[in-house]
């Protein structure tokens, strides 16, 4: 049995997210049908996150054990043969047998994409427009708060033990009329990005004020922070893990 | 009666392109649906070409003649709120009655993208991936062989009268992995922008001597010219009226 890592790109607009659902077709069921055509074994991968429905990933990992003997730097090339054209696997290494793409992650970075220009047809599904003009100044000043070790419940949908997480990096850079938001923990809660972009363009719209931000940290209370940012604009950026 | 000149922009992805046809779906139609929607009109609009399918117009000009009310400037955001979100109207503006979308074009900008770097699943509808390490100085150097009034019989598909154009223009850019062409004519012949387009890349691979353009241009024979690139890669970018 060898354990392999791989990563992935995937465009998610046309999933239900990651995660196998009865009914519908989601990214995972997608992965695993094409490793069944191609390595002939009925696996059951494991996802770094469970991504919903409309987010893509630009770099997705999962990790899957297995007895077929395909070198691990020729997986990628097999399965782009039985994936659809919006996954692509990008690189397969072989793990440590005890390695799980989902609780080792050290780290993952998200994106965030806002147009703040003109709707644009052709990234309707990879932005979210926002026409209200947004001071980028406000939105970085609002940034730096959620920077460190926080309780984050005032940022996440539904309920959950533990709803502390450390945010190791929150950056907001303009690309012309696109304002980017990369956002990196150790983990996140549910809608946790989302909601943190909502907030932000709050603050980037004038009806916030940036100062407030440890406030709504502190009240741990969903009602005070901004709307949940819509899923097209969200990417998973990037994967970390200690060793690979 | 007023004539009023409408410009839109449209990923052509899921149509079979501009010209209404019997039995799919395409943009002119769905326009002419959401023109009847808010004019309460039945009308017929002149687009300003011909569109294949998959092809996609960052701008894009039409015309129609209509009885209805609504103000020049007010069109563009009532329309939008009828056409699906892969149509947007742009400005729309009076127009003399004799103006034609199609017949009186001054010229015509065509933008095309390939992607020379790793397949991008967020770029797979928009671009001409493209594997092979192009070489863009020898794709500028054949580019100035085709600007100027020519006859381009060799650059098209089909067969048509008259088979002489004139570029104005043929720019190649190159944007990290993207390399974008553009070229402006006072007209193009069917499939002509694909054609010089797969010429220019045979060109960039090292296949085709730049020099050796001016001859396929004189031979009047498609079988010398490159491949037809994708229509996924090809944008109207522009186009220009006397007038407006």
């Amino acid at each position: 049995m060898r354990n392999l890592l791989l990563y992935l790109q995937y465009d998610g607009t046309y999933y239900h997210g990651w995660q196998i659902q009865p009914e519908d077709v989601t990214v995972q069921q997608t992965v695993e049908a094409a490793i069944f055509k191609i390595f002939k074994e009925e696996i059951s991968v494991a996802g770094c996150s469970r991504t919903d429905a409309g987010v893509h990933a630009k770099k997705y990992a999962l990790s899957f054990f297995t007895d077929c003997k395909i070198p691990a730097d020729r997986v990628a090339v097999a399965l782009n043969t039985a994936l659809p054209c919006d996954i692509r696997a990008l690189v397969c290494v072989e793990v440590c047998e005890n390695f799980h793409a989902r609780f080792d992650t050290v780290s993952k970075t998200y994106q965030y994409i806002i147009n703040n220009g003109n709707f644009d047809v052709f990234m309707r599904n990879y932005c979210w427009s926002v026409k209200n003009k947004l001071d980028i100044q406000k939105m970085k000043d609002a940034a730096k708060f959620f920077i460190g070790k926080h309780d984050f419940k005032s940022f996440m949908t539904g309920d959950k033990d533990s709803t502390v997480r450390t945010v190791f990096l929150l950056d907001i850079v303009q690309n012309g009329d696109f304002i980017n938001i990369f956002i990196s923990a150790d983990g996140f809660l549910y809608n946790m990005v989302r909601i943190i972009t909502g907030t932000l363009k709050r603050v980037g719209e004038g009806k916030l004020d940036a100062d407030k931000i440890p406030e709504i940290i502190k009240a741990r209370d969903r009602r005070l922070a901004g709307e949940t940012a819509p899923p097209q604009g969200l990417y998973l950026y990037d994967v970390k893990y200690e060793n690979y």
